[in-house]
């Protein structure tokens, strides 16, 4: 045989070894990403720090046993990162794919909604239910088991590999990226793999070929000195709660629902035909959005699909508002203070510290002078938008094929991964963006970031087959 | 000496014994206040009604030790009230003095904004501090001491007392009404004695002339069925929260401040000439309203000056709003519901049935169909006014002139007593309204509601003093 076939046959032998062993291995599989989920890896408290260190030595310590090398929980200024490779001689000439992938959660809370501790998983009928068991423990996990497959199997993987795993994607990576820059030479390669998203249910899987950004704020509106007695005082000074609850108010045009921050659609990329004719072969329709979210009507832009709206168009949501009181019965308080989460999802082009200087000279031009108003960023994403067309995410499209049984549709993300916008800009060649391959194996109903979040155990087995084959197909691109 | 000299006389004796003994017990009466501080009575959390009810024996054992008659804790459909009375012979022929007081508190939250812990109450220089110091464990205590004082010297009072004390002022008195009903005959008086307010300055006592009313409520927006990510589902749902904030500043005119619910001004009484007259003779103006309310600057409503728009003018507060993430750090999540708790303060003749009707139906006609409404009302006072020229109000205005060596100013209460009208409603005579004499030994800066609550000590024993006199004066009424 020459050299060209004996490869090619090799690595047949070794993607049906692999493909065996996962199988074979589902409830091994499902054991171990439980104990990774009973880690409580909340990274935006403080206090669970510790939790998610230990996630971190938990994902070291699988690579470890697989015989990934260089294996280590790296320090940084935030939560540690884990990294791992496995790297064959120059001689073997193969890709080098970069794994990226997050240890940390959500927060849990209202913790009352859970009909289940969300840190003890259980699995009911088809569904594993855990907070991170679809965001993003269990897809990290598909990948890690399908490494896995291969090394248990043929000692090796059919292509280059590097891993790298973060502790503060839910918080928008703020480590992440002076890690990535300082790192840059040591996780240089061909493409970059994520699975961190939904299908839109287990007929179809998602090439992810775009991302939304966000940049997520704070609005703090500071009137007394402490809180008053409405009694006394109502009337007398502004409420700085009625006062911020205007200048939310004032943001999103209530007929619309267009952001009015002046300027703020000036970058907004609208689609070209091709672009839209993609998008729009997705079933997603509005029977569809009032079933997942079982909402009384949909909302929205008003002049676009709903296919459109949640993906590449961008939208203001207030997120909460702390101050005053919110205990069971009355309190007749004027808080001293009142301050809003909001954040704004943006679409290529706009750029999140533009969008935070309009947005904080905007408020700050309609706020009356009966409060101090403090707009503060505490977290930061660029959009993003890849290349469908080539070849390491036309893979991946083969390789949920062969994984799912399923032909996938292309999408826009309408989530953010702020990193990932960094990684292409510190990892790129000179001349050529890295493919960013954006695949995933949630569903939209599984509660990420929600109460009782699930994740669909069958999409998890054809994840792992999926990421088997996605390797096979990549190491011949 | 003839029956009405001796009368005279024996009253003067018995008012000079009370005065010297309040002024040689200050300290025993000042221990007393205390150990009804550090019972936590917080009447709005369920898990706080058994130290209600343990305020309440507080009380009643107090009430049994000075020889009140009568003395008990009495069950409602609520919180307990205590009642205790001293009724001289008919042949006597005293005037009756209803007093009433509450000893439920307010909660202490946010718990730590206090620099002392809200239930050890802390004498620091010429203040008490403690959660109910002021409002109103202290000022009630104040008429309790007069009492001790006449009683522990006299062995009675010079005139006939009734005592009602109740443990739910601060959650609107809901069992309070009905107990009044029922009790109409037992509570029969010629004057209700009130002490639950604030003087301007140590040097400014107040003769409060009337209440504004309150209309508390909940407005619920309901949107998706469960929590979404607003990456995945931004844009294509009505954030519950977006709504809400939308809704609330439609309530209120961004210029003017005025109120935009259709009709609520209808029967908004405006003041005549010698009622604004009376109004402007207290000393309140924008300089003292910031130096008390530390504002960067006064707000409220436009056309009316400050001591106009706390007390005669309705407003509208929002205190708080439950529902989404409010935690440190980021979550991007598209809440399932939002539930703002505000209140409008009314006044003459402003009734909050009506209020209320127009209120939800003015929120559900500007609502979106993409979330569901619930407005519910919690609180509910009818505004009062009354007759300052009445001689038995007169003579509150003596008392203090005694008691502090100042003479009061009459002042309308931008607070709500929701008691009173139903007091009046129910213990008036045929054709002549009860007269409510509410007086007070808070200051404006107690922090009633607010963290780091006190009573200012001189006030407690002036206002001790003042009511020793004002139930001589009241003898003669």
């Amino acid at each position: 045989m020459d050299r060209h076939l004996r490869s090619a046959v090799m690595t047949n032998l070794m993607l049906d070894s692999a493909l065996n062993y996962a199988r074979q291995n589902q409830a091994a599989h499902l054991s171990r990403l439980c104990d990774w989920l009973r880690i409580p890896s909340i990274s935006t408290t403080p206090e669970h720090a510790p939790d998610v260190r230990c996630a971190a030595d938990f994902a070291a310590n699988f690579l470890r046993e697989l015989g990934m090398d260089k294996v280590e929980v790296r320090k940084t200024t935030g939560h540690p990162v884990v990294y791992a490779e496995h790297i064959q001689p120059a001689t073997a000439n193969l890709p080098t794919l970069l794994i990226y992938g997050h240890f940390d959660v959500q927060p849990a809370d209202p913790l009352e909604a859970w009909t289940r501790p969300p840190f003890e998983p259980t699995v009911d009928g088809n569904n594993l239910y855990a907070r991170g068991a679809s965001d993003d423990k269990g897809q990290a996990f598909a990948i890690l088991a399908a490494l896995e497959s291969y090394l248990k199997t043929s000692g090796k993987l059919p292509v280059n590999i590097k891993v790298l795993l973060e502790g503060e994607e839910e918080i928008t990576s703020p480590s992440l990226i002076p890690y990535i820059q300082q790192h840059a030479d040591e996780l240089r390669a061909d493409a970059i793999l994520i699975a961190d998203q939904d299908m839109l249910d287990p007929q179809h899987p998602v090439v992810m070929w775009g991302l939304r950004g966000i940049l997520y704020v704070e609005i703090e509106a500071t009137g007394p000195a402490r809180d008053l007695h409405s009694g006394t005082f109502g009337g007398g000074v502004d409420n700085p709660f009625n006062v911020l609850v205007r200048l939310l108010a004032q943001l999103q045009d209530s007929d619309t629902r267009r952001i009015l921050i002046p300027g703020f659609y000036d970058k907004v990329e609208e689609l070209n035909d091709k672009e839209r004719a993609l998008i729009s072969q997705a079933p997603i329709n509005d029977d569809v959005g009032l079933y997942l979210t079982g909402a009384p009507k949909l909302g929205g832009e008003v002049g676009y699909p709903l296919a459109e709206r949640v993906s590449v168009r961008p939208t203001f949501d207030v997120h909460g508002i702390a101050g005053g009181f919110t205990g069971e019965g009355s309190k007749t308080v004027i808080p001293a203070k009142a301050t809003a989460k909001v954040s704004l999802r943006l679409v290529p082009h706009q750029d999140p510290d533009e969008v935070f200087e309009a947005l904080t000279s905007h408020l700050k031009s309609i706020c009356p002078p009966t409060v101090t108003l403090n707009v503060r960023a505490i977290g930061k994403a660029v959009p993003v938008k890849v290349d469908y067309k080539h070849p390491a995410v036309q893979a991946a499209a083969k390789a949920y094929e062969l994984g799912f049984g399923y032909k996938p549709i292309y999408l826009r993300g309408g989530g953010s991964l702020p990193i990932v916008h960094d990684m292409i800009d510190v990892l790129s060649k000179p001349n050529e963006e890295i493919p960013v391959v954006m695949i995933g194996f949630g569903l939209p109903d599984d509660g990420t970031h929600s109460p009782n979040e699930k994740f669909h155990l069958p999409n998890f087995y054809h994840g792992i087959e999926t990421v088997i084959h996605y390797l096979d197909l990549f190491s011949h691109v």
